[in-house]
């Protein structure tokens, strides 16, 4: 280590790169975390603003508020465009650049097509709030099309919804939309009853949920069965356009597709010129830095590492906040001269999945939930990751009212432009 | 009347639309609700979305829900696009159109720039919601891009926060973009001072909150320059650009700038081919309808009447529903054919303005109030006037964090581009 302030550049303030932050607290270090948005985003709930059961506020935070104590950390809204990594600087878009003595890169992924990125205008994926707002009025307006349709095959195109991938993600997505369509949505429309709508969830594996164990699974196909939706497993879909999905061979004329199915990492692998996993994530070292470049680490769903099980660990956040707290301490021995700690063990503390009111599968490996337990221990668990007491009281309440009342409070159509007689701008 | 159900059109779901069709509970008629949101907004807290203190689906409700249980009213989430008064329909984008034997005309207003449109994309106006998070979004960028400027002279224009026009609008904009940047932000930086931040209210006439009585105006004048609010009055401004604003021949270097000063009703006027007065209202008869067409109402802002000392009726949401009451009840007489009841007669039941902080002015005409105490009475009567228990607790709560922490939630930016590196979409 040099004897002027180390520097430590983190670029990312999702939960890898704040947990990064956090955990550097009191070190002599000076940091600089870059994030092209100003929010840290809770991405487990994003699914919950697309479907107007909650707020963006409630599950976003101003990055700089957070940190607003940490006097050595200067948070910096900026976009990232490449790293020097022979000059150690972080290149930003407008010609900026920061020099780093330790860079943290946590770019997390963004939704990805197989190959087929035409697709995603007709099959928008959930990463960012923008996704949630767009996703959110695309659900609403095709209600609304659908209201002012006469046309009965029109109609029942805008009324099938289709989920791509069953995943986490695409069962919530699901569940909450049936929902939507079954409960909430009907006593408000004259013309259509919104009850008919389908709600089609397609899955090329052999099952939803893969990463939970299989009689979960089982319970989280016939849960959403109950519920309406329609599980296509072991199909997969070989093209999107504005008029409907095709898998099987079978053209499905669906309005409104929705992608959950894949992702890629950011690119960081060409930041730096180094190779990349077929996600495009990094292939890192056991102590999560980038080879050939102890001084560059990489976490989250931008790394790619084995659990100490030889599965892949999961691009969720509790492994990003794992791999965050690790890369810390790695750095704090750096800092004072130690020894590097022991290598990076994932520890998995369980997978949980939301299917619909009372529903829900928890998967802790020793103990598998499911059902109205497993459903109060979700939300319990959701509400106390969140940040803040304030937030954590706010989607308490609104949860409330959903469960007591099946009233969602943020069904607004906004951006873009709002009544269906005009094109849509996406 | 024909033996036909009569059907009612309204355009417009704004607070006179709506209140229209609460107070037709129980006709025979069948009524048709058309916006081209699918929101109602509570117009009076709009500025608090715009400073971060309020999340949107706080002050917005879907219009289908707030009339879910009324099975005679038919919500159509339409553009329209003109009327034919011949043949008593309401044509609406994408060529459909409706019938109407009553028409309802509640279009609002918009933000007007004098004749200067091309003022526009310098200096937004706030009407919808879109609005406020466009604003949201350059007030919070302003700050980034000041934190990441090192040249002087462009961080103060980034600092530089330019309202024009001190009506209620304004005042409350000034009012609270100041405390912003004077007690909510400080923590938050490192490289600037936003205590620093200028704030400039740009008035033509000779004083801040015209309607108000002269000494409320005296005192709301002095809190907010006691709150950095720099009050230039008796000036109008000739130039909006991109680099700030020109006003006595002086040039104001900011890059953000607000427009509160004037509004321009929706183009009602020439939809029926009828003389508008200089704002583009219809100018109505006593009892509200259009002259030459006792078929067709016009209330709220998009309607020009004055009130009984002679005065014009204000563009504000009171007298909009007050407006509502009265013609909902001409029509009652109507539909049972009983003689009209008496003229239209606007009582004005009182000004409110908040200035900041447990400042606010009220002006009851016969009691006049400032201070602590008029702020909790403005604070309590916003949230009784709001719709439903869940958004009055989420409100309280939303207010109760910034009194007692000056914690603004909201601080997102969201749509066009997030880095200040990239050039904004407006």
């Amino acid at each position: 280590m040099t004897d002027h302030q180390h520097r430590i550049v983190v670029i990312g303030a999702g939960f890898g790169g704040l947990e990064t932050v956090y955990r550097l607290k009191g070190t002599s270090a000076s940091i600089t975390l870059i994030d092209r948005r100003n929010h840290h985003l809770f991405q487990p709930l994003l699914y919950q603003v697309a479907t107007a059961s909650l707020a963006t506020s409630e599950i976003a935070w101003p990055i700089r508020h957070l940190l607003r104590n940490r006097l050595e950390v200067t948070t910096l809204l900026a976009t990232v465009t490449g790293v020097d990594s022979n000059e150690r600087r972080v290149l930003l878009q407008g010609g900026d650049s920061v020099s780093y003595d330790t860079l943290v890169i946590s770019t997390g992924a963004r939704h990805a097509y197989f190959g087929h990125d035409e697709w995603e205008p007709f099959a928008p994926g959930l990463k960012t709030l923008e996704d949630s707002t767009t996703i959110r009025r695309r659900l609403l307006l095709a209600f609304e099309r659908a209201e002012r349709e006469t046309d009965p095959k029109r109609q029942s195109a805008h009324l099938t919804f289709v989920i791509v991938g069953a995943g986490p993600t695409g069962v919530e997505l699901a569940g909450t939309i049936a929902e939507l369509a079954k409960v909430t949505m009907p006593p408000d429309f004259r013309n259509i009853d919104t009850r008919k709508a389908r709600v089609v969830l397609i899955e090329a594996g052999p099952r939803v949920l893969a990463g939970f164990a299989e009689d979960l699974s089982d319970y989280a196909q016939r849960s959403l069965e109950n519920i309406g939706v329609e599980v296509m497993l072991g199909q997969a879909v070989s093209e999107c356009t504005a008029d409907g999905v095709v898998y099987g061979g079978k053209i499905l004329e669906a309005k409104t597709i929705l992608w959950a199915a894949g992702v890629r990492a950011s690119p960081a692998a060409e930041w730096l010129g180094v190779p990349a996993d077929r996600a495009g994530r990094l292939v890192v070292s056991p102590d999560l830095t980038v080879p050939g470049h102890p001084d560059i680490f990489a976490i989250g769903d931008t790394a790619a590492i084995s659990a100490p099980d030889g599965s892949p660990v999961p691009g969720i956040a509790p492994a990003a906040k794992q791999q965050g707290r690790y890369i810390a301490d790695v750095i704090r021995h750096r800092l004072r001269k130690a020894d590097a700690p022991a290598p990076f063990s994932y520890k998995h503390d369980g997978s949980l999945a939301q299917i619909g009111k009372r529903r829900a599968v928890i998967d802790f490996g020793w103990m598998k939930l499911r059902g109205a337990l497993a459903w109060w221990i979700w939300g319990i668990a959701h509400i106390y990751f969140l940040i803040g007491v304030r937030n954590r009281l706010s989607v308490a309440i609104s949860w409330w009212w959903i469960y007591t009342r099946d009233q969602r409070s943020a069904r607004l159509i906004t951006q873009g432009r709002s009544a269906p007689g005009q094109t849509e701008s996406s």
